[in-house]
């Protein structure tokens, strides 16, 4: 039985850090409907101080990624943010640029229907470029170096969009995107296979996501958002792959059943979770990657639960998968892989994945005066 | 090489009908956005006008499905409808009872994000019931005889509600609500594997609609929605074990490629098409069921294209494989399949649906005084 | 955190039982390849040996399944398992009618490719039926009371054969075969969506197996091979449907990422297979069923590891999930779910799936005198 | 109405050029059972007797893929073959390395269930390459310059083997086995999501076949298997993405449902196919290749089907789709598109989609002497 040395997690938690999303935090709805209350945050400022409470029932979550125009459309609106945060004692993480409303030009938004960075309006193109400088500029405003691309592009059917020139508007694009960051910035590329685009999308998988990552330059890497991916898609292979390609920028982590369903990180396939910090720290440990330079994001949305709730659990999610995945020695795994010795491989992996790291996280949480009972603490 | 006896097709399509649904001619969202124009339907006089446009153009779409409350919310404007519909020479087709908004109860509303009738709250399951009744009322205020029940109830997370109690609120409430109806009308229980529910949907497959379809007695009968399947679906199996078991109500017809993506019926795969038409006319040849008593319904949503092209572009695509379809010699095919002779059995297949069967139409379309070219006849 | 009843999970492990498959203790093969050496049980006396070791080292397992005429093609055959399973102080499980492989009837097999109780050839069906009746005596001479029906039958490609003449043969065939059984015994109808048929199955979901069985009769119900499900079924749900409909039979179970995998159960998912036990202790607390009149089997296929080992694996994972199934507290859970606490019954069945259920399975294991480490007391 | 201009449609077939595979002609089997009988080819000689009844019954298929060592073990064998195809008055086109079976080395094969290329065993990653190097030998001496690499290696369980070297060792033995190719020789890089391997592939999909195809260099490009994708890959895109960048080799065509299930060409799909054929076509007028210089290679096994009928009604579906393909206008098509004109640029792909092209391919036929009606011409 393993014996779970509990003081070692807690160190290698302090390390660790993860992202809360802005938008996370607000009541979301389906194409159906959105269901408001006023048990739920909906302003910036109700949002932000439910993410420092996500901080501080989980002592993870200090950086926030944003999104505009969602977070404001204004550099005014932006300087808010900024003061809202340093009130909170949190700071800005990743910068979202929202291609699919710009609700500052009503006769943009309606030709946006057709794709942004892929619209065949050049005005439109140019138009998107234009509000992504734009957010650039506030993600320096808010002391932040990256930039999330994800393109809500695509076409509902055959022949609507030439797949070249698709290609191309995104390649051209990015290529001017990427020439607009400095050296220590990095725009992460995201990657999905459907939704809102219900035929192709234009950065549909993580090969489409590299080839462009690879065309554009240095400072772009590659997004993986968990619900990205067809059914049965292996996502810590491609997190492996991706490492070795020196192409990992970082992760939205949710959860998933049938599509993008968002919904509660590790609430359906933990063991999931588990590998995919099991193949980064193995990364790690070859040297691949420093596995504390991935952009850790959560990316949830509920329309039925607390948010705020959802995002702890979420946190609490993927700190149990850290650390059970801190258990794994890889100099044993690889020892068993080189004999074809897939028992001692299996229960390498088995006792890691099988172990309660609860109490280690408890240990944490005390060590550093974190609640280790959010659920009684917080009432819904 | 296949003659097509076009002249009897012409008969054929005249008995033939496909309802259009009003809310299909709106612009349609997605969760993330809806892009409204000016240049499509908004009001319900504007979609019934669309749906008029629809006939005009097709010759088929004479009857409107309603969904209520999108389509009015009292007495007033059901009758209002009633009349728009006989001002522009259509009918009243199946009534939708939406049960995940109604409007005029915003406290209501709110908690209807924990279902419908699988509500935790027994005044939320009675008031979602007293609007199916008013439903029915209306239906009948509109001369038609077919209700529609989609429950877009289900949970995201495994606990949130017991499937035990999941079960017995759809069938009891199932049960009252078809007591209410009469001889002659009939309740047609759709179902749909996710979608806003994101881990497990009340109504979730056909054999799960068949179980409370069977439970609740002869009116009820199964709605395939060809959209509403785990990717791999036999559809056409589906359709076929229905017609057998005499619990096929009825259709709503659209395509997909990833999810309940609500393209243009036909437009990514037409042989699916094909091989349900062939189907129910091989059920209707053997005396299973009269393949003019089911219920053929569009159900789309579209968020770019205009939503008027899009819904004549559907009954087109029905139109051409209901027609193919009926190139395939039943027993003919039956002779091959007793004779284990796939190759004779696929030639007979695959003649019917490579068959053009646009000449067969526009012949057709001009006895009946249709415009052999509704896109010239349209400007978008 | 939650403090585990180790001895009171012991108790109830004694009155859990699984049953070994007798074919998936050689050594499998993919439609590529079958990589034998001398390292895996080959013969029936080698595989039943296995069994026991399996048992051995898990406590559980005493029953095998078996599967003809794999296992003996004769009455001798029969009789020399009966009394090689007596050895090794095993006894029989449920028996398995092969309908692929007739070996004894060359002409006969050939034809079999169109399918066996669908088949076109009144013949073929006819020794099918025949082959069946002999497996039932054998099931007597055996002193097993379970039948498993698992029909290979389907097509590949529209045409091949009727959708209604596949349903009345599955139908007419299992009626026949019904009447065969006396009271106490029983036939689990299993259903798979496809492989070895790639277009078509004649029993092809849940909601088809659930159709025949009910149309049988009594003695009948549904077989759920955790692998045999399209990408996204809610299997739990499954489960629970079939429970309350009272036509849950048994299990087959194993781990599967993209089709009929046929790995090491619980290797990939163990959370699925947390929730599928957790639904049968709901179902039963219910009274909906006793869960230990449910038959659960394992079966999967190995081409690559030790059968045995991953045989073992997949009764420690069933167990382990088994005993955390037991830690939720069902009238808790329902009081949180009546309140739409989400929060609150996530907490409950979250503590019960993240326990490590690893020292309750040592105790029960000491406890019955099992080595506590077979990997160590086991050399591949 | 689409006029066709059939007389230029047999022109365009004259240049057109597709591969039957040796392999695809005999009798294949299931992981369960194969069911052989006399009436199909079983030998080398009588498959290449079977190649040539293909190309006389569709004018197509004059070159045929061979596959080592189920077409021979030995350079005396290669010869046989070479003679073999010159009698029946057709070529060897690609050569398919067979890395899972080498049946002159039982030792070796027990191993192979380890993996080929990615095998722990340096011994058996050497043997594996040497066995390649042969094939490229036999290429060579077959006048053929083109080698294909499908590895069937990959992994059961997660640890079993790491992503890492896995990797590694793929582009390692890539690189190498390059190197031995000469200018005017290719290889092609076959992709596949799962199967023989159940958990991870080495080579999963487009975008790892694309990376080791740019780390190994000029000559190798990438191999698309149409059934070698996840539920919902949308094909036709991949293929427009690979030109673009210039990694389009060639094509293994098939249908399928679920899985590899390695169907009747066109089968089930028909309008893939012909989206694949128009989306070559663009690229073709686009100047990103010559769409004669891709390899067009057909793929299929058949366990209850005549293999022989089934490869010619996949040739017809191919001829048929190519046909259909050559009646789009981009020039046109690329108008509507650029005015984000969906119902004119549907318009053009549809009339083409539903235009039946067998008046064009019988016309064909008779101009080059073929029998009009293949399936009268033989009985199965």
């Amino acid at each position: 039985m393993q014996d779970l040395p509990t003081s070692a997690f807690g160190d290698d938690l302090d390390d660790f850090e993860i992202e809360i999303p802005s938008w996370g935090l607000g009541r979301a709805g389906t194409r159906f409907e959105t269901y408001t209350s006023d048990s739920e945050p909906d302003t910036i400022e109700e949002r932000i101080e439910a993410a420092r409470e996500v901080y501080e029932y989980t002592g993870h979550g200090k950086t926030v990624s944003l999104h505009f125009p969602w977070d404001g459309s204004t550099r005014e609106d932006v300087e808010a943010v900024r003061g809202l945060l340093e009130t909170e004692g949190l700071r800005a993480g990743a910068v979202n640029a929202n291609l699919f409303t710009m609700r500052e030009n009503a006769t943009l938004d309606d030709r946006l229907r057709y794709g942004s960075l892929i619209s065949p309006y050049p005005d439109v193109r140019d138009a998107v470029r234009e509000h992504i400088y734009e957010c650039i500029d506030w993600m320096r405003l808010l002391d932040s170096d990256t930039l999330i691309l994800w393109l809500p592009d695509g076409t509902n059917s055959f022949g609507q969009l030439s797949f070249f020139d698709m290609y191309d508007r995104v390649a051209d694009q990015l290529d001017e995107i990427e020439d607009e960051l400095r050296d220590e910035e990095e725009v992460l590329v995201e990657y999905k296979p459907f939704e809102p685009a219900f035929y192709a999308t234009a950065i549909f998988d993580w090969g489409s996501a590299l080839s462009f990552s690879e065309a554009v330059g240095e400072s772009a890497s590659v997004l993986v958002d968990t619900g990205h991916h067809l059914q049965g898609a292996n996502v810590e292979q491609i997190v492996g792959y991706l490492s070795k390609l020196d192409e990992l920028g970082g992760f939205h982590f949710n959860d998933s059943k049938y599509a993008d369903d968002d919904l509660v990180t590790g609430s359906l396939d933990p063991a999931e979770v588990f590998r995919i910090f099991t193949t980064l720290r193995e990364a790690d440990s070859r040297g691949l990657l420093d596995m504390h330079d991935v952009s850790y994001m959560i990316d949830q949305a509920h329309y039925v639960r607390d948010p705020t709730d959802a995002m702890i659990e979420s946190v609490e999610n993927v700190q149990l998968a850290y650390l059970r995945s801190g258990l794994v020695d890889f100099e044993e795994l690889h020892s068993y892989q080189q004999d074809a010795d897939i028992k001692g491989a299996e229960a390498e992996i088995y006792s890691a994945m099988r172990t309660d790291a609860r109490p280690a996280l408890k240990e944490w949480r005390e060590e550093n005066d974190i609640p280790t009972d959010w659920r009684d603490a917080r009432s819904e």
